[in-house]
């Protein structure tokens, strides 16, 4: 009902605030026996840990995953795996000033105008280090995948309007911004440096392909698999849009350009993205999201307070100047959760 | 689990197929004492069904509503609500060439994957008839907006290229492409005129607009106001991609030009759509969707047969030129849904 | 949320009220293929329908079955099941009497308190009659369980304090009963005919015994396999009591007494009931329901109208002396639900 | 899916192994707003230790709880509860013994069968242990009932065959077996003395009565309340029975004793316990259950070892005795976990 859960057989359900003593979440429904160290979240939530890139943030984040349950001798038990990580680098008082006005573009107004009250140190809920349960829970995630063999790549299509030409998938990790085409790189710093100069910031497109999905996952009607991963995608932050295959560009095409005709072994082409019906093709899956450009900017901007009065704000501190790259590994954490989730869906009902 | 179940406390589980003997939707969680009868579901029924459109299916379908349980003299009693309408002009013969082959861009070839049989009569539940049923429970849903005054309009932004210039509410339901810019209908028009002799098929895009929605709706984080949308949305056949306010135009934006600025008494600008941190602003909501061109189409296709031998297509018959404008009704219902729900999740933890 | 949804995997969506147009059921994520034909439901509806039995209702129910969707050529496609029957021997005239007045130990007076209006004819949602849609929709759950080859008998323990003392299998659908020891029938018959004379009604015992049933069914901690047993049998009306195994008997048990010894190939006896730490042993489910007397009697009763104004009723009209035994198939059908449900879910997490 | 969520607004999930790092609960759904401290938990979790009592385990836990989420302020905030209680007084190797046998009466044999893994020591997450989390989650729960005035109460009926004869509600946690009559406190430690001194161990019965409680709770047809107090109370281990109002007792009654009749203001008996048709009357609400007595004994049994050959167990250690008085505060966090759940699903359908 309140929406911190998500999946239906690998249930995760995340809790934690930006500036409260810690981050966590449970995954209830991870099958049995399953091979599961603190090794192989750690690895993950690194990834989405800035680490080295001179854009990103300065905020230092250690990120140790604990496993406080549901792991017996190295492997899954079939009981809830409770994952934990403590936020130790914590300064709240950074965020005094902005406990009784409204930041433009973040949910500071709208957390208030739901709730009637809200934790406003680093956005509490609402900031993007929720995220880190995400990422930690779609680690396990990954080991459910790893029996079918599943792979899920995401790096940054674009960003700032530099564009990756090619998708060369050695090089994702090998770059600051996670972009498969280390030719336009360089071009995304000296993009990233300017914008940066004019305390301004940007967006951009993140782009998943799924390798290996089987055909049949998926639940029609309202739980189809492109239905699902749009929810599981738009629910991160900064997320405006999500496309499936030919996406946005299948409103210009013709139907004879748009399907996929059927070919023995599979399909000639891809513009589906996998999935036809709401249900996974076998064909690779093909996801892209539009990331705005990052919401807190140097530059002054008009506000108001929490009793209505015009102000001026500037959002400096310890801030991106994109949610790119950061937000790549979130991504492809969704996907990853919400595959795990069908995978065992339709295992419910296959017979053996 | 199975998909046909959407919503959590205003909960709508659909059925049936094209060429079974009905479809229906059952309402669990209406609230009780709401005016109903069955001429405000049958309304709505009448938007989804072509009627005069040149351009639209030949296939009449009257779509006679009634509603089984619920209500009692007139309201709605706080029980389930089963709505049911029988197909009637159905020919299944029409579809014997079909059981053998997979159409492409169809859910032929998943679903066969997916449960080792399916009912190929008309797509059998992937046809787009099993969204009479959504149009249906969403009459419903309206019911619940209305004590709020919340308005959902939805129209033809872009059909095959054509675009609309203006939003003009009251000419939405007046022209066949339920398009808000009477101006633009007659090369609409052409369009498909054009492409119906060439025997294809057209996309565009469709958009929402809801107005007078509350500040304070959604769940976050993953229940998020425009998760959950995007969903809804994306779970009608044909969509390949949602985006919310400025949408895939937000990617290269700057921060300093999307965020929308606070003033005293609302936001100054709207590129948002209405949502922050997965939660209403209050400000008009906004939603955009892609619709693929249609897959059936007259032109000879290339596919395979159920045992993966090369076959050549041609789906003729009863068709539309585009999902558009049948799908117009279809995307207001889903967000009707969507909306209702989300008013009563918030009404559960709001103390008066 | 509402609760007109039973089951995770294998999900029952019922509806409908004793004198509106129809009851139904809508089963959604039955697995594709079974086989499934009209007259595998009907022969579970005619065992819920009294018959010749001369102490039970005098009106006729025809209850006929129609399956409108999920099934194709006689085999389930996995898409939701829809089972109607509609009421045909309605007589509403009947009830006017009870518009302003609540009939005690019935759900007059708290329908009305819980949603401020209420369909008083025949008691509308909270009749009985509702119960057709569960024994419907439990048929088709046998046809999961067949695949297991798990076999469910509910029988009367006992009736007006008169107790079997033996079960015997072949005896339970062929007597009036559904008594499992035909040596106690007559001493029951005459019960029943007493208190009928008198004007009032009778309680009892029914009693469901699992066989086949495989070990590690059950989800705990709060869908434990007993726990959810408890819900589906006490979610039938007139139960007030639920016991698993030994039941209320191991509270003046020893511990040595009531500990099952494990020995090679099982459990050398089963006060367990089947349940261990709520997940199946694999021996044979015992759950025993009390039977509350039927709350419709002839004799004169003190109650209040709408208004709370002090008032008398008699309830008389086409009533039972007791809801033994046409709840026999209703308890035995929610235990069906059940397993059906568990045994899906266990597939979920169960590696092949 | 897994069971280990309860509700459906205020949804507790619960995870943690007796012998794993620690053991806790989220809850997602409490309303904001409303005073929570750790010491409102720390409380509850008193009474659940047994402290002074002779009779009950050594085992000393001083499960102190930490709020590690959801709270600001003194204040929920809306965002999910995260509660930790860290496992302290742990002696995995008390349980080496136990790595290949099953215990009779526990779960050790069917979490095997289940999972094909299990956590042997102490039980795992079928220890009582797990019911810490519970009981912190209730007392969470208690806030929101504390906003209408509805007090739970639970205590001890009956213990080795010795029954209270009254229901002092000021007595009840003056002694150490949370008996509601101190004049048969005296008889039931002699019990106790006499069964531990054979190496045995007793069951008994445990009531809950909830003051207070306001109409129109409960959601038919399969979410009645008593169906839910049902799940809720026999999910707790060692619990084999429930019973609502004259519950058992009913099965004898007849219909013109058993019938509660209305008058102005309220019913003249209680006989239902507070329930019909599945919503609450406004009367007390009645739940009795009957607890088996504890599966741990110090005498020699019969069991099998994990290749199932025979073996003889004495479970010694620092067990109790019976699971009464323990598991009294852990059904009334489960009853209070009902009710608050009920509260928000009725408040979501209630128009202002």
């Amino acid at each position: 009902m309140a929406g911190n859960t998500f999946g239906q057989v690998f249930r995760v359900t995340t809790w934690g605030e930006s500036h409260g003593p810690a981050l966590g979440a449970v995954i209830d429904g991870c099958p049995p026996r399953l091979p599961l160290s603190p090794g192989d979240v750690q690895l993950e939530l690194e990834r989405r840990r800035p680490g080295v890139q001179a854009h990103a943030t300065s905020r230092q984040e250690p990120d140790a995953v604990e496993i406080l349950s549901g792991v017996f001798e190295g492997r899954t038990t079939g009981t809830p795996i409770s994952l934990i990580v403590y936020n130790r680098d914590v300064k709240s008082q950074d965020y005094d000033a902005l406990r009784d006005v409204f930041r433009p573009g973040h949910g500071d107004f709208t957390f208030q105008a739901k709730y009637g009250i809200r934790d406003h140190r680093g956005g509490g809920r609402a900031s993007a280090r929720e995220t880190v349960a995400r990422v930690a829970a779609a680690a396990v995630a990954q080991k459910v995948l790893d029996r079918d063999h599943v792979r899920v790549l995401a790096y940054t299509l674009e960003l700032g309007g530099i564009r990756a030409e090619k998708i060369d998938e050695a090089s994702i990790w090998d770059n600051p911004f996670f972009c498969p085409d280390l030719e336009v790189v360089p071009a995304m710093a000296a993009r990233v440096q300017e914008v940066k100069a004019r305390g301004d910031s940007l967006g951009g497109l993140v782009q998943v392909r799924v390798r290996g999905c089987p055909p049949g996952l998926g639940e029609p009607v309202f739980d189809k698999l492109d239905a699902i991963l749009a929810q599981a995608v738009m629910s991160v932050g900064a997320v405006k849009g999500v496309e499936i295959g030919a996406g946005f560009g299948a409103a210009r095409m013709l139907g004879s350009e748009h399907n996929d005709p059927l070919i023995p072994g599979g399909f000639a082409s891809n513009h589906a993205g996998g999935i036809l019906a709401g249900i996974s093709t076998g064909d690779d899956l093909v996801v892209t999201a539009t990331v705005k450009p990052i919401s807190s900017i140097a530059r002054k901007q008009q506000t108001v307070d929490l009793e209505g009065r015009p102000r001026t704000i500037s959002v400096g501190g310890r801030h991106d100047i994109s949610a790119i790259p950061r937000i790549v590994p979130v991504i492809l954490a969704m996907v990853r959760l919400t595959l795990a989730d069908f995978l065992l869906r339709q295992r419910a009902i296959s017979w053996p």
